[in-house]
């Protein structure tokens, strides 16, 4: 077992990683609601409600499974059902699933009665190395991804890997780009390793899977200590993001998956790195290759250029109509680069 | 013109209170979005947008006028407009308008791309001693006001007294029952000040106005620095409030306005005071008689006291099915209790 801690003063928290963890799971109050899917619920519901149980008085919440439902609307049905359930200022929220279970639960303990503790519990390979640690929660609204969301740290992170083993394939390569992502942006040791152990990790080599996801854990919580609300260092986590939540809006959250998108963001990132002279062609390639071998897409999808470029401008990260990209400077450090949307041509050529 | 600090680290902010105060209006952005209703944009707009458009590239966003319209969906339609209007994190959004668009616009500002700086222009009474000073955001839903927000604190509070010539009688008399509760739980000698001025104050004689008015201000100032999540002190604002709540739920939030359901709330706070030993007789008929100048109700209504207790176990200060009441030590000196919901009897022999 692997535990990191994130720094954040009065916000600080663990972030436990291994083989059966949640056994040291530890619920600082008599009454939680555990937050999920249908399709977790079916798997987990009942082998671990009896270790939930033993812990505090646990409901439980389900939702439908899937991005498209990472709405408003979800909320406040959970808003609800919190209510219906008696809930008050000291019942724990638990998230249970992945990205988007993690995302929504956090909102919602964000802002129900302006703020209950929540626990995060990730159960895809995404959501245990990025969106399950640092404290941003949100939900989509039909004009872009995450527009709306709140700052809000969770009490602790249990990533067991014992998760992986029911994960789709093409999940788990999801979770893949942004492992990579960190190498890429942080830690080109990383990313040599990743290079060099694609067999070992796609077939769950418990060591390798243990510290891949402890090490993008590490280098997450190092990121956010230093810049919790995004003001500087923190932007460098969005590489291949900008890009990619535009694609993946264009593709209804359902042709490309987030980690899709990301790859191919990341492909986008490397070029447009590569045309401003601060990589070589032959970094952009061995990028490529990486992504590949890990099953992940690199070619650009056929969307129109105009389109992609004013769901650009609906980011959050706009300002003054200029897009902070992230580029790379080397394989294993990352810059922040202020450009007009239309930067993007260099995919139209 | 008087200016209150509220202290909270890298949060704090400045109150400025006087007549004609928001001609020193600073806008710290570009662009802004001014959140306002139906009444005040009749009353205002034309005459204040010369004002605004002085400091920044202002745009408008009316909501209609009223408790009921302090919902997700007014929340959800703002998010909209914003998107529309091509706003982003830069963007400063200004709440003109009573503890409605206060509340509101301060819970957009808190969750629109994970956060935006805001402004608080409170334009009642109410809202001038209470709402906009402190960071408490929120909307309702049907099962109860406020229970879902978030702690957001605005930038700065600008508090212009001419204001109150274009406010309602009643209204007026409402944001009373809010400085009425100042003196009540934090000084004496402030309720003494109410009790002997009522002519002056409801006449806006300009210097009782704002003295009462910074004085309120800086009563919640000192509170709100000292317990800004209220785990503790920061309650005792709460006087009157835990029934008043329940009881304007009740009503639908028009059979009595909020400042009403509070003053009522509070002779219910003194009788139960008195019950329990802590205050005399005549100290709650000395309160009553005050609200009672102040043309404030002190008549419990009509309401079923099963419904009450519900109500009252829907409140966020419930815990393990214990509500914290606020009671009077002394006029001047509040205290909190924790009863079970059926302490409510006292009102129902």
């Amino acid at each position: 077992m692997k535990k990191i801690k994130v720094n954040l003063d009065d916000r600080s928290y663990d972030i436990l990683i291994g083989q059966g963890v949640l056994s040291s799971l530890n619920i600082n109050s008599t009454k939680a609601v555990i937050i999920t899917n249908t399709t977790i619920a079916k798997l987990y519901q009942k082998k671990m409600a009896p270790l939930f149980n033993s812990k505090a008085k646990c409901e439980w919440i389900i939702i439908p499974d899937g991005e498209k439902y990472k709405t408003l609307a979800t909320v406040e049905k959970i808003y609800h059902e919190l209510i219906r359930l008696k809930s008050d200022r000291k019942t724990t929220l638990i998230a249970l699933g992945g990205g988007v279970v993690g995302d929504i639960t956090g909102f919602v303990a964000a802002t129900f009665l302006r703020g209950v503790d929540f626990i995060q519990i990730p159960t895809t390979l995404l959501s245990q190395v990025d969106s399950s640690v640092g404290g941003k929660t949100g939900v989509d609204l039909k004009e872009g991804k995450n527009l709306i969301g709140a700052f809000y740290q969770p009490k602790a992170v249990y990533i067991d890997t014992d998760f992986l083993k029911t994960l789709p394939k093409r999940e788990l390569l999801c979770g893949m780009a942004e492992v990579i992502k960190y190498g890429l942006l942080w830690d080109g040791f990383f990313f040599d390793y990743l290079e060099k152990n694609r067999n070992k990790i796609l077939s769950l080599d418990h060591t390798a899977i243990e510290k891949i996801i402890a090490h993008s854990c590490s280098i997450k919580a190092e990121i956010v200590s230093k810049d919790e609300k995004e003001s500087g260092l923190r932007s460098l986590l969005n590489l291949g993001h900008t890009v990619g939540h535009a694609i993946e809006t264009l593709g209804g959250y359902s042709a490309l998956l987030h980690g899709e998108a990301v790859s191919i963001g990341m492909v986008y990132a490397a070029s447009l790195s590569e045309k401003r002279g601060l990589i070589q062609k032959e970094d952009v390639e061995r990028i490529k290759n990486v992504l590949n071998q890990y099953g992940l897409p690199v070619q650009w999808p056929s969307y129109n250029k105009k389109k992609v470029e004013a769901l650009l401008m609906n980011d959050k990260k706009v300002s003054n109509s200029v897009v902070t990209y992230v580029l790379l400077k080397k394989i294993g450090r990352a810059v922040l680069h202020p450009l007009k949307p239309s930067a993007i041509s260099v995919f139209f050529k």
